[in-house]
């Protein structure tokens, strides 16, 4: 008998493809050793010793929390002083003056996502990500009674597809009055890609086509804060004040990377509302649809992330500390693409961040090919996704060959 | 301009009740000092001086976390440790042997209620719960696309209204083929009732008749650890083992109040299937809808609690360290129900909890009257809520006068 009801959601059941290649690769580890085996199928940042890194300066924040700090309920849109300190993480001092910014708590960049496609979307709706995608963003949608249309994320230049992101955009919009469109960027999951200058005014471009139709614009920043020079890498936020009204600007920040606090379900929904109104009717939605998804949030790592933030002696220390790794996680990626390019493997064009993507037909089988070889990585879309987050530059030197030989 | 989405939210913007009430309280306080005030709105549970109660016992276990308890992220459905220890937490060692019992990780008992309605209905349908209720019944179904139909809780003699039950449940059935109800039970919140024995033959006697419908019984224990005998309060609990296969219980566990991890945000939902193949369904949707909710949990929170209830020594210090607080919290709730019978005031049928509900028509003008004698309390449905978790004995020995004086 059947109890429950299958709504939206389309992959009840079905096997965890990544928990899959995972497990395998921690049985051949026990079988071979971990020097024979490379177990590329980690998302977060591990030390070349295998071990999480877990930054210093955030244990010292967490291990200063007190009684209350844990016990007590914050209030349902997260502590003023964290609703604060997530402006700060995500613009620096660089806070724009000319649009209306607010946030929200929400458990991890998930939580931000669930809001933002809740609030401004309608059930039965489409939203737009691009083809190389996290692939949770389907489950988001689908559990909400939406849906993913993708456009192809790369041209012939290896630059976003503007011109698919226009079409697929234009469809949807032929059918709706609003959609959510996703960009993860910079150091986009799975392929490393960083939407350029150009990218954005292209996308801005397409969309100020459209003034009678509502877009919410999510920047998936997970990875900002293991991307590049900090200050850089912000730059694309000032493209996103002034935009006209029916344009909304939201950030989904996450701490789950940028300070190691993956398991802590540390994240934020932002608005860069062009509108007073507009701004005041986010918090007023936000304020329901946590109530009603998860009531308030996580006040310890909450309060952590805040009292770093306001410190100003502190937040350098974590920013020297990350910029530390954040060298170590560039050092791999490059060793990776040079190894890649001598030997004459493709990849999806990459920037930076956690993983790399190497496009192939038959993912699923070349994935299985490569376990043949020790490489336990995983299969998705179209191509294999490496992770430099948690392999050594050994390993990540290695990698290339193995790849171009299981497609052979 | 309106740029989000209304959806099924009926309450955007809607100033906040509660929020307003305990505002004005602080308010009266810091202009008369916090002896001539009685501020009544507060949820968790106060020492007689007016200060959060902390388990030291949860405080130990917590201060023993390492740097990866906090950083690692856990698996989608919860920590494995503590996806038991919820099942110890709610059954302590009467674990049922003959149904299938699992578990997930929830931020709160909201959580648990979140992914039960999501799971268990569709949108459009409706939910039973009682006319006395937890408010964010209505915003968690409103959020998913569904409402709330409400039966009268009480009948002539003070025990649940069954025959009303019966009729709203008749009601919704007729139009739809499966539903959730939620029993909030024992220490029902805003009422302090608890079912008894006979009510709960009562409600399943009703259920039993439906063999073609399926019906979700989520039983919400947000106040089992602060309602009475561990032992006693957990009867009910064997009851629901061996009903039939179209009738699913499944239980809420909130660490919120009985391990004061309130802002830990550390819930889970439990199934009790009848058989294998609905549990294993259970835990297939859950892991759909906790991926696309929050993808995984506050693993600090999650190992706190496993830790705890895996050491009996631990545990047990845990569980008489609340004893004491049940004590107290108890005699408070006694001296309000002794006065209120002493002057002849009604309230809804009370057993234990945190609350204490005193009904009457125009319960918002009665509400600011009493604001008038510096008694501070929440308007809700047809009456006054009074908070025994937050009050001392002398404050809850003097509010039944306040009320009466009001009332008349």
């Amino acid at each position: 008998m059947i109890i429950a009801q299958k709504n939206g959601r389309n992959t009840i059941g079905a096997p965890d493809k990544l928990f899959g290649v995972s497990a395998k690769a921690k049985e051949r580890i026990a079988e071979l050793g971990s020097d024979k085996v490379i177990d590329s199928t980690i998302g977060v940042l591990l030390d070349d010793n295998g071990q999480l890194v877990v930054l210093d300066s955030v244990m010292k924040s967490i291990r200063a929390l007190q009684p209350a700090d844990y016990a007590a309920y914050a209030p349902i849109l997260g502590l003023p002083q964290y609703r604060e300190a997530v402006k700060k993480a995500v613009f620096l001092d660089d806070l724009p003056q000319d649009c209306f910014i607010e946030s929200c708590y929400t458990p991890g960049g998930t939580g931000a996502l669930r809001n933002a496609v809740s609030a401004y979307t309608k059930p039965g709706d489409q939203i737009l990500v691009s083809s190389w995608h996290w692939n949770p963003y389907n489950l988001i949608a689908a559990e909400l009674g939406r849906s993913v249309r993708t456009y192809t994320m790369f041209d012939e230049a290896g630059r976003l597809n503007i011109a698919s992101f226009e079409e697929e955009l234009a469809a949807i919009l032929r059918e709706q009055e609003e959609t959510v469109i996703i960009l993860n960027t910079p150091a986009h999951n799975p392929t490393g890609y960083t939407m350029t200058d150009e990218d954005w005014n292209g996308v801005l471009t397409v969309l100020g086509r459209y003034t009678d139709k509502k877009i919410a614009i999510v920047v998936d920043i997970a990875y900002l804060d293991f991307s590049g020079d900090a200050k850089e890498y912000r730059a694309f936020l000032k493209k996103l004040v002034g935009l006209p009204e029916n344009l909304l600007p939201l950030i989904a920040f996450s701490a789950s990377k940028g300070y190691t606090m993956y398991g802590m379900r540390c994240g934020a929904l932002l608005c860069m509302a062009p509108t007073e109104a507009i701004a005041r009717e986010f918090i007023d939605v936000m304020s329901v649809e946590c109530r009603a998804s998860w009531s308030n949030g996580n006040r310890a790592a909450m309060t952590a992330l805040a009292n770093i933030i306001q410190d100003d002696e502190l937040f350098a220390e974590v920013r020297a500390e990350r910029e530390a790794y954040l060298q170590v996680l560039n050092h791999r990626s490059a060793i990776f693409m040079e190894e890649a390019h001598r030997i004459g493997l493709s990849t999806c064009p990459f920037d930076s961040g956690f993983f790399i993507t190497v496009p192939c037909d038959q993912p699923d089988e070349i994935g299985e090919k490569l376990q043949e070889s020790n490489l336990f990585a995983v299969a998705l879309g179209k191509g294999i996704r490496i992770s430099a987050a948690s392999n050594t530059d050994d390993q990540l030197r290695r990698i290339p060959a193995i790849l171009k030989a299981a497609m052979e």
